[in-house]
């Protein structure tokens, strides 16, 4: 099921304030967010508009979390990050998706938790497409 | 493997300044978060001591958010938030576990993302056994 007013069902001008479509995976979107404090943060959602992992069945959710753990593994084979962050929040938002933050040693955030959105540092085109291209290369 | 300096793996004092062991479960630990202003706040680690969710098979990964799973499951019929956070962080730490954070609409935290410890609310523990039962009731 696909919400009109969701980001993630549409991929459109929704996402664009804070994400870049990458690609469709198994059982999930890709998502590049913007703000790039920690390089390499993604976002993977799941392909429907399911509110929280508890609605999913087991082979929905193994589906999901399979894509989850591809996605982290492309991270850290792109960028090196000591550790990924996973975090799913959505309070006010109503479609399952994990935050993937890459965090390295003694850098932005490192031995906390992160920001929802510390909008700090933001990137070209021309630089959005690097990081989506070594993501790509790696998954 | 376990790590003699590691609480989760120990659950031992080590685990005492921010957690009660409640229970295993087939590929975890179940624990308590002392620091409740999110009622019913608690913590998944994993059963050994991998560092990071691309550790673990497929069949481990699968096994560990089955458990994760079901804790959310347990505490949305025992406490009724409106939204269940997950977290991983654990940048110098060792052990991979999740925080699994109750949300109530319009309260602590509402909308946003959670702090790692807001040491605002500690129980008794009469107050904890309660919420300990609550939880093993509905799992």
């Amino acid at each position: 099921m696909k919400d009109q007013n969701c980001g993630y069902c549409m991929k459109n001008e929704l996402l664009d304030p804070f994400g870049i479509y990458i690609c469709d995976l198994e059982a999930s979107v890709l998502v590049l967010f913007k703000e790039q404090s920690h390089p390499g943060r993604c976002i993977v959602a799941y392909k429907d508009h399911a509110g929280e992992m508890v609605e999913l069945t087991d082979a929905e959710r193994n589906a999901f979390f399979a894509d989850v753990n591809r996605v982290a593994k492309a991270l850290h084979k792109a960028f090196h990050p000591d550790k990924i962050n996973y975090g799913a929040y959505g309070d006010t938002g109503g479609h399952l998706h994990f935050h993937l933050v890459p965090k390295y040693r003694d850098e932005f955030e490192w031995g906390g938790v992160f920001q929802m959105n510390p909008e700090k540092k933001f990137l070209s085109q021309e630089e959005y497409d690097g990081i989506i291209a070594r993501i790509r290369a790696n998954l």
